[in-house]
């Protein structure tokens, strides 16, 4: 990795980059490594409560990049934004597939309207930036089979995904109509430090790990399901590879982790890496089940062939770092 | 075809219908149908002078139905319209290829964001109301073999395509997830009396059929892309089997033509039906090259075994009585 490493330095060192959601998990850890490369960072972020993004998520970095309170949803001002910037890391969404089907206008104006309309901000005021989406295996719905491709057919199961399907297919087109070059994303589960753990909106681990830190049973639904992970980290070199790498330009990828790995292995798992705690099993909830996807994992072999990228970090060392980080700063994302 | 129309006249007497789009091609031919068949229709049309609609195609029906000019996209209204009706069949739509490239926002706002708030009404205020949804073969994109059936990938290749591909995974989710039962149907293009000839927003025959009876050469562009075509008579048939068929619940089906044809063999039939008249051959313009699918005809053998229906007239029949509807009526349609 020393040499993509250099090159990465070299693709982004005094490069202007646009985050969307750059509070949240994956993005303010990108917005870290990228500090660390010597690119100009501006995060975009609404800081919704429900939502993923946290000032915290930048503490250290705060006087080396530009943060701005803004939704995406608020479009007049994105042109402003996008001017100038050489890359968008497109982060921002709304990511509670429950939320989508109670509010699901709002997941829409989120995840579909607000895309479109940072397309046709950069189609009319930089039609030359370089745009990576995060995507989401969402939009797969229940597998046919196992591990799924990115040629498996797109039925999405919930609101959330629907809209995160039209929000690629966006990025998509007007790579291929309007030349605003773009590269799809499809995350698994991700997971590490800074990853939202007051509710399960983000991911249910982030709850898990907030409950074995306050030494309550974690409540595995199910626990037969077989899931992929990926660590934070792995994630974020993936974005960025995604976004210098000229094979990328107009595609979609899938990302997997290390392996896959059932419910109940993982509560296992994190109750071992902790050193302490318990799980508990219980019933699917109804309303839960009617859009739950049953066993899911990614084939991640079209990356790592086009664009050299594998995810790097096992299941039992994402975990052991994200405890060792929520055992210091619990308090903070609460 | 008279024992389905005696089914049909048990099912749709004295119900109540709710056509959005109702003054446009084929939702005007839908509720001339239904108010035969005795059914209490309303008709909500936004009239938007780009779109389908045309006051002129509920002439002599006006009288036995209830006309309301309203867009689908002012919402608040819509838990009214829909409160107390036993069908809906949702035919407003932005239709136009064209349009969704250099204004996409409004075909989102009318063929994604619409949609889900009709759906959000159906769910609040009629959760047993029977849906019929128009969508269209151009959620396929470039065909990857032909007949296309409803298995092909999706893969639209314009704005339009994406929303519309949205617009009806909403539909297919309220019924699996909230019970709202609702059909697909996909449309190819669909001619006959009542479609919009002022130009190709609606499909490119309307404007062939106006060159021809205004003595100017009818222009083919490219010529030897395969089409099919489906008269509105036999679509307005599906619609009706789709809302009462009880295994057409949750399904998506394909509406094909009776055989397909190039566009200069269609326009040497029309030629020829018509009496008199020529056409020409141009290259096609860059701007939609880019959005055009290439050869396209569908697969009908799925709602033929499923719901029994299949397409009756053909593609001279179809222009015969086109030709000699707007013989008569070309000046209300420009």
């Amino acid at each position: 990795m020393i040499k993509l490493g250099q090159s990465l330095t070299k693709a982004f060192r005094g490069k202007r980059v646009l985050i969307t959601g750059g509070l949240g998990f994956i993005g303010s850890n990108l917005a870290r490594r990228l500090v660390a490369l010597g690119a100009k960072v501006t995060i975009l972020d609404s800081l919704i409560p429900e939502y993923g993004g946290n000032r915290r998520n930048i503490r250290g970095i705060e006087k080396q990049i530009e943060v701005n309170i803004a939704d995406v949803r608020d479009r007049h001002s994105l042109p402003e934004y996008l001017r100038g910037q050489h890359f968008l890391f497109n982060l921002a969404g709304q990511t509670s597939h429950m939320d989508s089907m109670t509010d699901p206008e709002t997941d829409l104006d989120i995840n579909c309207r607000a895309q479109l309309s940072l397309l046709e901000a950069c189609r009319k005021h930089n039609p030359k930036i370089r745009v990576v989406f995060a995507s989401t295996r969402q939009i797969y719905g229940r597998p046919d089979y196992l591990p799924v491709d990115e040629k498996h057919p797109l039925r999405p199961v919930d609101v959330n995904g629907i809209n995160k399907l039209a929000g690629e297919e966006y990025h998509i087109l007007y790579s291929q109509v309007h030349g605003i070059a773009s590269t799809v994303l499809r995350l698994t589960n991700t997971i590490g430090p800074r990853m939202r753990v007051k509710d399960a909106r983000q991911t249910f681990v982030g709850v898990w790990v907030r409950q074995i830190l306050e030494s309550k049973p974690i409540e595995v639904w199910g626990g037969e399901q077989l899931r992929d992970f990926t660590y934070v980290d792995d994630a974020v070199e993936a974005f960025l590879v995604a976004a210098t790498h000229p094979n990328a330009v107009g595609g979609v990828f899938n990302l997997g982790g290390v392996g896959q790995i059932s419910l109940r292995e993982l509560a296992e798992t994190l109750v071992e890496v902790t050193g302490n705690g318990s799980y508990r099993v219980k019933k699917f909830p109804s309303d839960r089940k009617k859009i739950d996807i049953g066993d899911y994992y990614s084939d991640g072999r079209l990356i790592e062939k086009t664009l050299g990228w594998k995810p790097q970090t096992t299941i039992e060392q994402a975990l052991v770092k994200t405890v060792a980080y929520y055992r210091k700063e619990l308090p903070h994302y609460l």
